[in-house]
């Protein structure tokens, strides 16, 4: 039954009428609808329904099981969108977010995962290189990534089931099978591509808001000693592809336009394709935090990664790649300088676990600060592991 | 204006009636029709007219602008269309190949390669690594691979321009950006996935033909000083990225029966998920060949392969990953022993090039032996290099 809320959220509420994030839900009296709604509180606003009442030229484009179509229709459409939910604030059709199932928002095209935090690919270098630089010679001068599998991304609240695989320590003579025993976690920030932009025409760092359509959260599972075997010479493959979580809501880009902040000093000179010391500040200030079974484990910085979104996205174009409606590309490990700020087991336990056990929950949560105080919230993302 | 063929094609056309690839064309006078087609010698089929003209159950499926809703029907569709397909070879709807354009067959979901000839591998690591082994301790234990991006698969025929990026060999002091200047070719052997499989199911090496819908031919351009700065520790990322050539054609697995042979013999044992010492023999003969300009400069013999394709598939999966219609997956460089078989430039100039020049047209064909002496074509890929 759609029903009006109060229009005054609890103070400091994280998805108040700053943040307004898209996702996608159905009801229960209607499982198989999925339609693009938008969180308030603790509250799911029937977009599709709203702009229906209202005439909106937008109706079409929101209700709609994925949220491809808006993505694609680009930024202009994007503001006005956004300008009209806001007008539907005090009205009727909300559902609890309770009362409704959330899935995955968006029909991933490509996925990349960078690591583009100067202190996981340092910790994780010392642990997994022991006998070599933390950081290759490479890593000061581009962000680095590679790509993920787009057909695991799976939507916050997903049970993980352990991954099988091979493994192998240095000691042993010969790889075993079996259920991974290093199962972690990675905190990361990811964001969603809505304008495309063909082949051939690389996305200047001034051009990320025109592409880039918004925020979430990702865990991205990794089973570490399936990677650490599996790994060289071409990169992270099993020990990752079985699942990556992302929060059931996107934020807008323009969200966050409070929480913009300088990215770290650059210690080396880079080439002009990714030099953002004359562009705006290309950081964004989230403040992460990751409980397992209710219990927080650390709260990794947003703001301290080296390589910004903007360098991610002009670097994965430079070569002539094209971008597509629904490319997703995550930030790599979220840490920072503090002990209690690294997004993943491996090195808030310096590489000695414990992992992740059977049932383990991990919930990681976000947010940036927003306009007069308030909070601009990012969607949880959780999962539970099982066993395989 | 459709029309009859000859039913007798010239002796040892490779796209016979044992053949029968799957393509999408248009024609000139409905160039927004794209539709289902069938390679026979030098005509295409309009699958779709001569399904409808004799009323066929799949009439609908073969009138669709990409093959994925015939490869989602799974293999007793296959089987059933393949079988009327050659029933309709002595009627009308027949288009010259010259007078059709082709397209992209597929829309691909997750694009994995892989790295499975041991030549290549060697050859590679010794001129990538020259002071370490030449394979990594993993190699003959799990068939290495990496997701790439599906967004740049691209059809024969299309240009590809040339790469810009970083590059820093050794001996500079510091990268610099540009034109790729050392441009690569990979012979590849593609395989299309049809039938999805559900997260946590591995495909065990004897459900091969159950998943695998068809065969073709790639060329995996390669940019050999952007891969060689980017790609430790996480993988080829740009150097690969910007274009990946396939075949107009797909030609079904079931067409290379005859041509089924036992991959190199095993110098390690294999863990049980793999060891296919007991299974069909995994490896198919199918000879490449390699022109540049005109010139046939190497002969690469997929049969060499040290992994198989069932091989990789069973690994694909092992993790608990899911498999989607349209997932994708190349074999990785198939180079032999000898050095007229390498199957890229890096391997047949030992490192030191030269490699390709704007305005070079590479092609790759292939063929593997049919019944009773017929060969069963593979869809060449070709392609030019443009200046960037």
């Amino acid at each position: 039954m759609p029903e009006h809320i109060p229009s005054e959220l609890p103070e400091g509420d994280p998805f108040g009428a700053d943040t307004l994030p898209y996702g996608v839900f159905t009801t229960p009296d209607a499982p198989d609808h999925p339609r693009i709604g938008v969180r308030y509180g603790a509250h799911v606003l029937d977009a599709a329904a709203a702009a229906a009442e209202h005439g909106s030229a937008y109706a079409d484009l929101l209700d709609q099981p994925v949220l491809n179509p808006l993505l694609a229709a680009g930024r202009p459409v994007w503001q006005a969108v956004r300008a009209e939910v806001r007008t539907w604030l005090d009205g009727p059709h909300f559902h609890p977010l309770s009362e409704v199932t959330l899935h995955l928002p968006f029909e991933v095209a490509d996925y990349v995962d960078f690591y583009a935090s100067e202190h996981h690919a340092t910790n994780v270098g010392r642990i997994f290189r022991p006998n070599a630089e933390a950081l290759t010679p490479n890593w000061k001068h581009l962000p680095i990534g590679y790509h993920g599998r787009a057909g695991t991304v799976v939507v916050s609240g997903t049970d993980v089931v352990r991954p099988l695989g091979q493994r192998k320590a240095p000691a042993d003579e010969r790889p075993s099978f079996g259920p991974c025993a290093k199962l972690d976690i990675e905190a990361e920030v990811g964001f969603v591509v809505g304008t495309p932009a063909p082949a051939n025409t690389p996305v200047p760092l001034g051009d990320f808001r025109e592409h880039v359509f918004g925020v979430c959260l990702v865990n991205d599972w990794s089973a570490r000693d399936i990677q650490q075997w599996e790994y060289v010479p071409l990169g992270p493959f099993l020990g990752k592809s079985f699942a990556t979580s992302v929060s059931a809501w996107i934020t807008p880009l323009d969200a966050f336009d409070t929480a913009r902040t300088a990215p770290p000093e650059r210690t080396h000179p880079l080439l002009p394709y990714l030099d953002d010391s004359a562009a705006e500040p290309g950081g964004i200030d989230i403040r992460l935090e990751v409980s397992i079974n209710g219990e927080v484990i650390t709260r990794p910085p947003f703001a301290s990664m080296y390589w910004t979104a903007a360098q991610q996205l002009a670097h994965m174009t430079i070569n002539g790649a094209s971008l597509r409606t629904g490319d997703f590309y995550a930030s790599g490990t979220v840490s920072g300088p503090g002990e209690d700020q690294v997004g993943c087991l491996l090195e808030l336990t310096k590489g000695k676990g414990p992992y992740l056990a059977d049932g383990d929950e991990v919930v990681i949560t976000g947010w940036a600060p927003g306009p007069n105080g308030s909070r601009i919230g990012l969607g949880e993302v959780t999962g539970r592991i099982i066993a395989g």
